[in-house]
């Protein structure tokens, strides 16, 4: 075995269960090693913390597997963390047609993404050393979850970092690209080849379906509605009229293809345009609706453009509480990891405050149960879906 | 119209919509008012800001009321406010059998408490300038909800910062004070006369709703179990077995009241200890449940003794994540209005370093959305139910 010794400072993290050892962090490494290879991690006092896999190519150089001495990382370690995985989106998500199978660092499997899509699979193994378990991975999952195919979604430049190339296509099965799923009994296409990230955000399941109660009977304007996904959810939970925008002409014609799925044209209608502007039109026009809904692309990739985000999402929730009709609901997102969610709380009270309206805190919410939090580790926690109650 | 005149100081906390105007920040009052009689508040520009109510007995000198210069305080406006308040419920609560009308500052109407147990309604007025509409409240909360009777609970310690006697009694119908309600389909026993505060504590609803997923199949431990509502919860949702625990065994008799109401005495056993040492003796014994739920009294009702109620809410948490079985859950609970959601987790997060356990966040909850909180007034926001996983 291979052993890497970490430095004698800031343990903390590590010993909290996050999964990440970074490069600053070894002091020394005893024994042969080939970059993705399997090492034990210990402290300087030689007191075995974990093993996990090594790439020295990225800053996090390490992604711990197991904190048990006793596991060893091989076909059987593999079967176990997949089912376990499996077992508990069983447990806790209402219907498994559609939802994460795998969400990496937080069901530890670091690197690992696995979407469920119907009867069919995506994949992302976003790490040098999860990549060399690629096909036994697929063996698995195909074995536990009898898919009718497996889509690989590697084409991401989080890869190059570790060495990887980007690539997508077929690991098991060949099929049509462009499949239907179901997501809280609505009826959705994707496009398992060219779709956004691995052709779908499932991270907000939970939070559409969250969208019932206040929809009903309403008139509905959904921003940056993307796939349609919040707008078709809101048609199905009996909202009079929606109107769908997206400033994509090409995410509008995917919406439109949902909606129509489900047979909702009728009451949707569709506005290609860039949401900060329209907002700032219909708050202009005094034009009103009861419900809005802000589900905006990160607004913030790093630390770096905090502010600038910050400044856009107050605009976006100002704008929205002023045309929204008195006791009728703002339904507010963001996807920002550099965005905290006491922030995200300040910029809304911050709006609030300038637009002098009344607002109920109804529900704070974050990302489905299948897209766990470790405790330890606040990468894993980055959606913020707040509803609230304009007067 | 007497007119309250605010110091040129801090007045963002008031613009913001939070109701209370501190004694401290009246400048002075211009024209007669009597104890609990209606005044406009204007800042020290002369610009209007509300209009509420005034007690200068109480530190909390004026509750706002309004906002709008052209409301009047009369019959049409509570008959508007509580309308309002009712239709809301109508629209977010799942079952109506049980749940908070009317919750004070969060429903615009300061200091006013309305909570439903079936056909029954209670109420607390906890200031002068509620009290003085008592009656009109009763009379249209009759009219709007046709209870079969209504019961006061002023028999609470802050109506003497108001110079108000404490005080209960029937305000409408005469009627058994002992009666039965349901909650998320179960049942429960209400001493609408001598139960604590307005009978039973309404605020967990959701998350006892909330507990089905992870109570299935398993042996659960309910600590603080009080009327055993997690505990006929945890049954009521398949548990194999659960361990209900309180210090009163007074308590107990009424959990067991309400578990015997429901007809699962049969997987149920009850054990009057502290669940500080039990929880001790269990974990020295390593003695495993699948599920642990911790749903203490407030351990702090003060900002002096936080450090102490952090101290007790590391203690159980830390002693409860040690004796549950590898991938069981902790739903842990803490309605201390001085720990902050923030800091709730960051004593979670200590237990787990503690305990060197993997936990994942699953579920991040609040009060239930009959109780909702005002974005500008934190003492709205209390109470928070962490879903855990344990590794």
């Amino acid at each position: 075995m291979t052993d890497v010794i970490l430095r004698n400072e800031n343990l903390k993290r590590v010993l909290s269960g996050h999964p990440w050892i970074y490069k600053t962090e070894i002091d020394h490494i005893e024994g042969e090693y080939e970059p993705g290879g399997i090492v034990d991690v210990y402290d300087y006092k030689k007191n075995f913390i974990g093993r996990g896999y090594i790439n020295l190519k990225s800053m996090i150089s390490i992604r711990l597997l197991t904190y048990d001495r006793d596991e060893l990382i091989n076909e059987e370690f593999f079967k176990k963390r997949i089912s376990k995985a499996w077992e508990y989106r069983k447990k806790i998500m209402k219907d498994l047609n559609s939802c994460r199978v795998i969400f990496g660092e937080a069901d530890f499997l670091p690197a690992l993404i696995v979407d469920k899509f119907g009867d069919y699979l995506v994949i992302q193994t976003l790490s040098l050393g999860m990549e060399r378990y690629k096909n036994l991975i697929v063996d698995i999952l195909v074995e536990l979850l009898k898919p009718k195919g497996i889509y690989e979604r590697n084409d991401v430049s989080v890869r190059e970092i570790e060495g990887l190339p980007k690539t997508k296509g077929y690991l098991y099965g060949n099929f049509n690209t462009i499949q239907q799923f179901e997501e809280n009994g609505v009826k959705f296409w994707v496009d398992l080849e060219n779709g956004q990230k691995t052709g779908y955000f499932l991270d907000q399941k939970e939070n559409r379906a969250a969208i019932k109660k206040y929809v009903n009977e309403a008139d509905v304007l959904d921003c940056f509605s993307h796939t349609g996904s919040f707008s078709v959810h809101a048609l199905h939970y009996g909202a009079k009229s929606v109107e769908t925008v997206d400033i994509s002409q090409t995410a509008l014609d995917i919406a439109k293809k949902n909606i129509e799925l489900n047979g909702y044209l009728d009451r949707c209608h569709f506005t290609c345009d860039n949401a900060f502007d329209l907002l700032k039109k219909y708050d202009e026009k005094k034009k009103k609706f009861d419900v809005v809904i802000l589900d905006p692309p990160a607004f913030t990739k790093s630390k770096e453009t905090v502010k600038d985000a910050i400044r856009g999402y107050k605009e976006i929730n100002l704008r929205a509480m002023k045309i929204i009709n008195e006791g009728g609901f703002l339904i507010t997102c963001s996807c920002s990891q550099h965005i905290s969610s006491d922030t995200f709380l300040d910029i809304i009270k911050d709006a609030a405050y300038d637009t002098h309206k009344n607002i109920r805190l109804i529900e704070k919410r974050t990302q489905s149960k299948d897209h766990p939090i470790l405790l330890a580790s606040n990468e894993t926690e980055y959606l913020k879906c707040v509803i609230l109650q304009v007067f």
